[in-house]
């Protein structure tokens, strides 16, 4: 049994290890390469439960995520970031060791690239498959060929495919909007990879959002899956329903450290810096950054109906809660939280501590 | 000269000197203790520029914080917080070596904590001076009286007065909020003060956000203040009128990996994980993350009209840009970006670039 003293995440390798599975097997049922995205969870321990799957390549968002993984003997990572040509004596010191799969989405870019470059690495295209946050648009046929000829002229790059990310499928209000999305973006990106089929006959086709992956079945029509939230979900996730309640994997563990009655409220030791302000607009609560659930000991369970994260300073939380769990609670209690995003809380902390007491080290800033 | 291949926080020392100082100075003229919060800058280096300035005194929000403090030889320090009880270990074993003081505001804190020290610490009473968010009301007199009553009782707790935030200051539009606010809360906690003069003769009044000692001159009515923002200022800050741009110390260099001119995007390396979430609701552009600052080389200047860090998502930020500033932008490129939370920005970073390129460590997690 483990203690907390202050705001610590707790993970539930179990439940855990299962969405780790799950989607490992629907790559298989599919025959689609699995890239898991490993920048939620940042850890090599948990890398380790993927390659227990036969996981054998995956994605990152940075180049220091690569080089972080790259020392726990993964071989083959694709930074799916716009590369940042400023870092190019990194990425010519990780090419000398692994596959390197860079993303870029302008000429620019590859022949900043090209002049420097030492060692070969591979390209994958951008295309933007309605998120426009990045990527080249899917009908710019002429832009997207002439990204071609820059990385056809440079002896050390290599044209993999295309690589895009449905990322609007986050915002979706539902499962059948997130099944809309899924195959305007696949249909897109197939598109472009009929038109240059002639010229390259074996262009690989990456997408990778979590919704999309987590709500559909049929990835027949991609060669590669690369989402990364579902290895430990949240409370985004199960709004859009691309997740169930109990596949959330990570709830932070907060000290009580005030309690208000009069105006139904708990302070927590747990603000800003351990969930980060991402917010969530929740159907009944509004603003939400947080939803308690019941601690049961060592794990948690159900949501506590009513009990909700609603404020968020530096360092306190502010939990909303009836009169009926208040008068439950006492200093020094502990309240388990779960986020409203993981991967940006998860970055917030160095340490994940399993339900059974072990501490997993992540990636440290 | 200094490089930036990644999303960096630059520091200018010589405004950030020039904060301390004035705050400093503004302490001495009102003869009142300066305190300030080190949750700002979390960093020993930065701490020794306040000593530069005769500061003997300081604040955290934590006690971890509080132990690397402690760990530079600072031996004076309030954990402006409410006591986390659960933390009890290492409360005892920082208040063998310095002066301790906790905050409290419940009988229940009180008695865990007399239950379980070993060695003497100091307590302030939590006044709610309108924030609302922790604290006694100031009308509770009995309340609070019960809570005296127990810090005599107990051999270890010495009671040093009441601790009060004017957090609502944040949320001020204007000048004249934050002096309404400032006068208000001094006076609720001078009530209080007089209330039991009688029964303890020597009671300390500490206050302390950033707007309205910054704002503020007259400080007469009070005995200690407690600022912490202002060593950096930001974007709130400067909107709600408690720093002129010139006062604002960081900005973070993140580099352009790509160009959307068509919409006129700019997307950077730097994103929620750099610049934390926090939004600002700016009078002309709306929801805002950040605001760009002309680049002269080492520093920054200017604010360019009408470019801001729109969007922002795990690690890629969208700026948007008028014309005139994409058609001198490249891929490759520096962009400095005034936060919008100092505080929430630099706890994501272990490590600020000085201007004349001397990097300076602060607290990891």
């Amino acid at each position: 049994m483990y203690m907390i003293q202050k705001p610590t995440v707790l993970l539930d390798e179990v439940k855990c290890r299962n969405n780790i599975r799950a989607m490992a097997e629907k790559a298989r049922r599919n025959n689609v390469i699995f890239r898991p995205h490993f920048k939620t969870h940042q850890s090599h321990e948990i890398g380790s439960w993927f390659r227990d799957e036969g996981v054998e390549c995956i994605t990152t968002s940075s180049i220091s995520m690569a080089h972080y993984f790259a020392g726990d003997g993964w071989t083959d990572i694709t930074v799916a970031f716009p590369a940042n040509v400023l870092e190019i004596d990194k990425i010519n010191e990780l090419a000398k060791s692994i596959t390197l799969n860079l993303v870029v989405e302008s000429k620019d870019t590859v022949i900043a690239l090209s002049k420097a470059l030492t060692e070969p690495i591979n390209l994958l295209v951008k295309l933007d498959i309605g998120y426009h946050r990045t990527g080249v648009a899917p009908d710019h046929v002429e832009e997207i060929a002439g990204i071609m000829d820059e990385i056809d002229r440079c002896a050390l790059t290599t044209l993999r495919g295309f690589l895009g990310h449905a990322g609007h499928s986050y915002a979706a209000e539902n499962v059948d909007e997130i099944a809309r999305i899924h195959v305007e973006s696949i249909d897109l990106m197939n598109q472009v990879k009929t038109y240059f089929t002639k010229r390259y006959a074996d262009l690989l086709i990456t997408v990778g959002d979590t919704p999309t992956c987590s709500v559909m079945e049929d990835f027949t029509e991609v060669d590669e899956i690369r989402p990364g939230n579902f290895v430990f979900y949240d409370l985004t996730q199960r709004q859009i329903g691309s997740c169930t309640l109990e596949q959330i994997t990570i709830a932070v563990a907060c000290p009580v450290v005030a309690i208000h009655a009069d105006r139904n409220e708990i302070i927590i030791y747990g603000g800003g810096v351990h969930f980060s302000k991402e917010l969530l607009n929740h159907p009944k609560h509004g603003t939400i950054f947080g939803l308690v659930a019941e601690d049961d000991g060592e794990r948690w369970g159900a949501l506590v109906e009513d009990v909700y994260l609603a404020r968020i300073s530096q360092e306190h939380g502010t939990v909303h809660a009836p009169s009926a769990y208040l008068d439950k609670i006492q200093i020094g209690d502990i309240v388990k939280i779960l986020p409203v995003h993981s991967c940006m809380t998860a970055d917030l902390h160095s340490v994940y501590l399993t339900t059974d007491g072990t501490e997993i080290s992540r990636i440290t800033h």
